[in-house]
């Protein structure tokens, strides 16, 4: 979950670059003055799931920084060539090995501080046949009186886990819009 | 809304990019076995707003390519550093110089042939004080039965308006998703 790197190199020809607003812009870029190429950076997509068995919810315990040994849902960098479903399943089956009916679009948090957007999908498990992947020590199913509300590794998870008791409770499911601010737990540099 | 540029130069230290699986991953990356940089390459957001008067929406002639001289919902880019939110009010006010009262998600389109990610707002006019932006021809408004089908300029849009159009017909607004296919209309190169 690591912020871009940001560039001193053109990546297509290796002049150095020049932080300047482009002709017809008005944002700083980085510009090759050798070979015109100018390099946008743009937020990245973050997908996953809330998979779902009876009256509890998948959590995977993680075993990677930011924030190993704390709990999420299955999610992840969206990768280029992928939909954000698609993106959201294969991060459940690699986090958690676990085996999903994809649901609908749950709910997209925006996370500006990190040039981050977080994407979950709800998600029914089709069996208990689940496991921890390489990134995972531990996946377990939660009720909501067991949920570790202090051991939640992103605040767009717990936003998310929040949002979902509550629609479950009223017995409607909605799409959530959100954003978190400034007191972000960011990742360790 | 090109894609990405190929990485041949690391924009960290400038050394020759290698592309490999780095240790723990499964995928091939931009890697620099210089200095250890990792160059990840994710999809990127694209935000706008359906912008409305009374019973018509608000299009924009497209003054630059991709798709220059066709109508389009305003929508670009989501820079790093603001919300999804955030960058649909600002492309509504660059390319349709229009003031507008942000609503709820409308539609999340994937488009992985492009490597993006579409996403939608509702929006009502707060007054008809707009005008054509640097990138825009044209700024009107459609009427359902006016708006231009054949001269849309790209799916994303011609799909959100269909799927605007049948909620409003039914009383009901919902959020959307949906994916657009290989038949894509690509920009030109």
């Amino acid at each position: 979950m690591f912020q871009h790197i940001d560039a001193r190199f053109c990546s297509n020809c290796g002049h150095t670059i020049t932080r300047r607003v482009p002709d017809g812009d008005c944002r700083v870029r980085d510009c090759c003055d050798q070979c015109g190429a100018i390099h946008y950076v743009n937020p990245r997509p973050v997908v996953g799931t809330i998979p779902v068995w009876d009256d509890r919810v998948l959590l995977c315990l993680r075993a990677i920084e930011p924030r190993a040994g704390y709990w999420t849902l299955p999610a992840g960098f969206m990768e280029v060539g992928e939909s954000s479903v698609a993106g959201a399943r294969r991060e459940t089956e690699e986090e958690a090995c676990a085996h999903i009916e994809m649901g609908p679009l749950f709910s997209v948090i925006d996370v500006p501080a990190v040039e981050q957007l977080h994407i979950f999908y709800r998600a029914k498990l089709l069996n208990l046949d689940f496991a921890a992947g390489a990134e995972t020590l531990d996946v377990r199913l939660f009720s909501e009186s067991e949920i570790p509300w202090d051991r939640i590794a992103f605040r767009t998870v717990s936003t998310t886990l929040r949002l979902f008791f509550e629609d479950r409770s009223r017995g409607h499911y909605q799409t959530h819009t959100s954003e978190i601010g400034g007191s972000l737990q960011r990742a360790p540099e």
